[in-house]
């Protein structure tokens, strides 16, 4: 079990919220992605930045278990770790609710980069774990 | 009143339904967006292409009145005329319930043309409307 | 010019930006939505707990204008004032960047409350401002 | 290889691609829900009604290899075929684009039920796929 190594806090909004009067199961990848880009941000990373030199990182594979429904007003936050592997950056995404640290989602999200439509060898999450 | 000139059938889905069980308010801006570029399609203009070339079609207003609720599996149209109106373009939108024909929203949206960050007077429209 | 009476600070996520590269108009809603409802929770009313009574309020109205586009890793504040007109509650909503103060976003957005599905007087519009 | 038992074609929406200038990874979980319910509706089950009768429809866990980009104007097909496993209905969704029928989206999504917060063997499985 290797340590988080960055976390946001985040607030549900009402309108992430179905009929069900739960969050949306697609939801969840959203708050994955902006926990992403948040922890880039981090790193004086900017995704927008690097989309518009034509390095685009992309998400090859994702996994979610979904272990309980978060709901209106729960606060939650996003634990990441990350793993090199291969031309691959892996990020194990965790996200807990707030009120009684219960796992809410358990994810794995593999991220590749291309460069002007070429697959790289991520020689960008390099620079990034450096 | 002026006559229709583009209309697009679409079907509510479950994901675009909140907690109140019905479709969310900023669901239907993106329906009125959708039919929009739809229209913009029919005249052979993709929005998405007119992006790449640095011409910026931007909403500057928007009205809305919200008549009644659509909900799961409701089928509706959108339906538009236009006007133009000095820079802008005056997009007039309608979106009628299928089962019954009630109106559900009434919108008018101005548009304006932005080309490398300037405004422009509109001259996209002109051939829009050509 | 009415005094702000709430406001909350929020962070655009990339996934809310669209191919042009900035916030799609359709998320300004969900902000604005998003601000009222935290705005009702300040005041210990909880929308979905609203929505279990039966109690729903719903928006009638939507004025927008679109001043400036907020864009990947912008910071801003969401301000509200409120009126009571008639049956209506009306939210005066103003988004500003918080960079350099400038205003994105001015709306105003009409609340009606219905009990049971029957229009109401808009009694808990009374008890809110209490 | 089993065969698929229903699809559903859809249109990408410009407001559903992000400042790449794609579909957003988050979306095609939405487009995946939408047939999921749409297939449910071809056997007369109403994912609303069931809600409200107490009975929740969840995902598990859903795996999901992105191989290509959808982008604005692509139609696309989403096919299904499904497996009962144990508590769970499996649903194999993939996604294709109709221009050139290249595979765009692989995914497999695990479907529990709950009737009032207990979860079921799945017998509402079982009348789904009698």
């Amino acid at each position: 079990m290797k340590a988080y190594i960055f976390e946001i806090q985040l607030k549900v909004r009402d309108y992430e919220c179905d009929l069900q009067g739960i969050v949306n199961n697609a939801v969840y990848q959203s708050y994955l992605e902006h926990a992403r880009h948040e922890y880039l941000h981090s790193k004086h990373i900017s995704f927008k930045e690097l989309t518009e030199k034509g390095i685009f990182l992309m998400v090859s594979r994702i996994e979610m278990d979904f272990k309980r429904s978060l709901t209106s007003g729960d606060n939650f936050t996003v634990k990441i770790y990350t793993e090199r592997q291969g031309l691959k950056l892996v990020f194990f995404q965790n996200i807990y609710r707030l009120s009684d640290n219960s796992l809410c989602l358990k994810a794995k999200v593999d991220v590749i980069s291309t460069a002007n439509g070429v697959l790289t060898r991520g020689e960008i999450f390099d620079e990034l774990l450096a």
